[in-house]
């Protein structure tokens, strides 16, 4: 049994962005020698996403705008009391979803036609991980 | 190490249907062997889901309507400018999650008494695949 | 390969709550003995949630806020034609998810500095489980 622990690092310009990260988890399974198995792509942060979805930036603005409607910044959060003004990340972030596993077949990840798989950051400009466990043989 | 790989494939015949999985996952199981270890579940294109909830009927009525409230149709999508009209499928699939993670205990699938896997389609009358990968011993 | 699967059992005094489960999920992860591997923790009733984020009461607040804004109990659901009264909370686990795989590395939960694992029941006052199914070596 194999399993190959990695991390990616991230530290974004600005506070919200959507980083494509489908060939950083390719390159790590390709490393690992795993053929038969799953990755694990998890966010380290609770206001940080990983989500599979499509590479279209039509979509991810819309995806933007939706996150922006069903978990909006500015209202008077509870969490705000504490200093912290990011209470909107946190909620933006359990719509994505913090974690995908990714299916490994034959040494490649075994990805439907259009599945991308992304980095969502709701409260950037500082340094953050993502954890990447390779699992299989 | 037993890392088991097969594939479900749908085709539905109403542009959004909700399919329940659970036996055919179960099947799949059966066959591999596994007795102890965990199967994945997991939509291969990103305008579908794979969930686990209730198998009744007016919950999944509930759902959709309430889907539809979250996420409309008909709205002036930027994802529409490349031609496609199914941006709020995007938008619906990542609310209701597109894979799970079932436990294999004992040769079965773990599950609790109400628990069953669904696919839910949300741009469908077309060819579209599951990958279930079952990993254990 | 060692496969180690446990419960963790509920019953919470108020219909809702969110109970952190950290340090149980961590228990079970050091007595299975795995150093290198993964721990899905999975809620096995369809109106409860597990999911991984800030452990300030301000911001649980906040998830309840927005959960009964996004999800509202007391609506004409159709699941309550079969005498149920919850059909809501099946929506808001929906929105939370209800279930995490948490990375093991150097036999430790390998989490960022403030991701904690909750559970969030949403129609308790009876009993309910969890499956924390450790996988590894």
């Amino acid at each position: 049994m194999n399993v190959t622990t990695e991390y990616l690092w991230f530290n974004t310009k600005q506070r919200q962005e959507f980083i494509r990260i489908t060939d950083d988890v390719a390159k790590i399974v390709a490393k690992s020698g795993v053929r038969e198995g799953m990755v694990l792509v998890s966010a380290m942060h609770i206001t940080a996403a990983v989500y599979v979805n499509d590479w279209e930036n039509g979509l991810i603005h819309d995806f933007q705008v939706w996150l922006e409607k069903l978990a909006p910044s500015g209202l008077d959060y509870r969490h705000h009391q504490t200093g912290e003004d990011n209470a909107d990340a946190h909620l933006k972030r359990t719509l994505m979803g913090h974690q995908v596993m990714l299916p490994i077949t034959a040494g490649q990840l075994d990805l439907g036609p259009w599945e991308q798989v992304f980095y969502a950051e709701f409260d950037g400009q500082r340094k953050k991980r993502v954890v990447v466990k390779v699992m299989g043989e």
